[in-house]
């Protein structure tokens, strides 16, 4: 069989082509897509939110978008993509800054509380309700996931034997960390709670009676 | 129409005719079958863990399981009830104690750790895959849960406040504690993870420095 044009019908599974070498124009339009899929799904929810609303505020026709990603879950996967790159390059940032070990294990806790309480329905659906991707993507996004969890535990870990936790099992205080931090998804109400005020008191809950640094 | 005796097959849905007034010795039975199906499901796994694999280990016919349980849906209920009524009431003794805002909030840290690294599968169906259960189950595990929550936060709140955790919004206080004790579901492996020294790293965590009362 020779590969057909794409018509304009929405169609999935094996028979569609695929882009081997997508066209810079390709890949700057599918980023748009990508940024306008985080904002319809933050605010409609990523469970209702459709591919006809993120094509109605792009302005396409539901075919056109279909151009770019095959299905809702191919583009649940984009946006895990990008949410994850972008906590990634910060959490890069942040564990290679030239810091105190108190300073850091600050930042690493106020990091992962914004990460998390930015857009608690993105970790609703990441930790509990991922959807089957094709193994090629959920490889790539457990990849990624697990060199942000070791990256972030290794950090609490280090701060932990450099003497800022004392009597605690370094392994166990980066899932204690991980743990009051990530369960913020499971609770947080953007429209009552507030963020920065849940960092502070996350710092204050580990680093105790030392000054929290606010500013 | 008028109800008819069971038959043999396994039905669900509304035609099947409910137990208004269960006699004693049908409740006594059901309740040797959630215990047994506790076991079952933390050996096998709330997902695969069949009404097949139960009625084997009861040595009953899948179609006499039938009669005490409609589902594996309605089994699962049955299941949080029993976990919850549990906690619920190790909850209650522990808070209602006469102990030290201190000794208590270690208690409560202790208990939830115990409590979430029993059974780790539990409440990752508990937590994130809980099936749909008809309205009446589902606002009778509901409530619980609300009470449950609500105790647990009310016991960290207070301790907060006499003093045990200085600077820190009690309300957010509660939810990190109930956070990192309770995210012990996404990662604890029996197999590998010691449950008392987790508690003992949670203790520590945010009681810090003063003497962790092993004993």
């Amino acid at each position: 069989m020779t590969a057909k044009a794409p018509d304009q019908s929405p169609r999935r599974g094996p028979g569609r082509p695929r882009h081997e070498t997508p066209s810079a124009e390709f890949l700057e339009r599918r980023e748009s897509i990508i940024d306008t899929a985080l904002e319809v799904f933050k605010q409609r929810g990523y469970d209702s939110g459709s591919l006809d609303d993120v094509a109605a505020v792009l302005g396409l026709r539901k075919a056109s978008l279909y151009y770019y990603v095959r299905s809702k879950a191919e583009l649940l996967y984009f946006v895990f993509d990008r949410a994850i790159n972008r906590a990634l390059e910060r959490l890069e940032t942040l564990t290679s800054a030239d810091e105190s070990p108190r300073q850091r294990l600050e930042a690493l806790i106020r990091h992962q509380v914004m990460v998390v309480s930015d857009d608690p329905s993105l970790f609703t659906v990441f930790f509990d309700q991922r959807p089957h991707h094709d193994g090629e993507y959920e490889a790539e996004i457990q990849k990624k996931e697990r060199r942000y969890l070791r990256l972030y535990a290794q950090g609490v870990t280090d701060d932990a034997e450099a003497g800022v936790l004392t009597n605690i099992d370094p392994r166990y205080a980066a899932q204690l960390v991980l743990g009051m931090t990530n369960w913020t998804y499971k609770w947080f109400d953007p429209s009552r709670d507030d963020a920065e005020a849940l960092a502070d008191a996350a710092v204050q809950l580990v680093l105790g009676s030392s000054d929290v640094d606010g500013d």
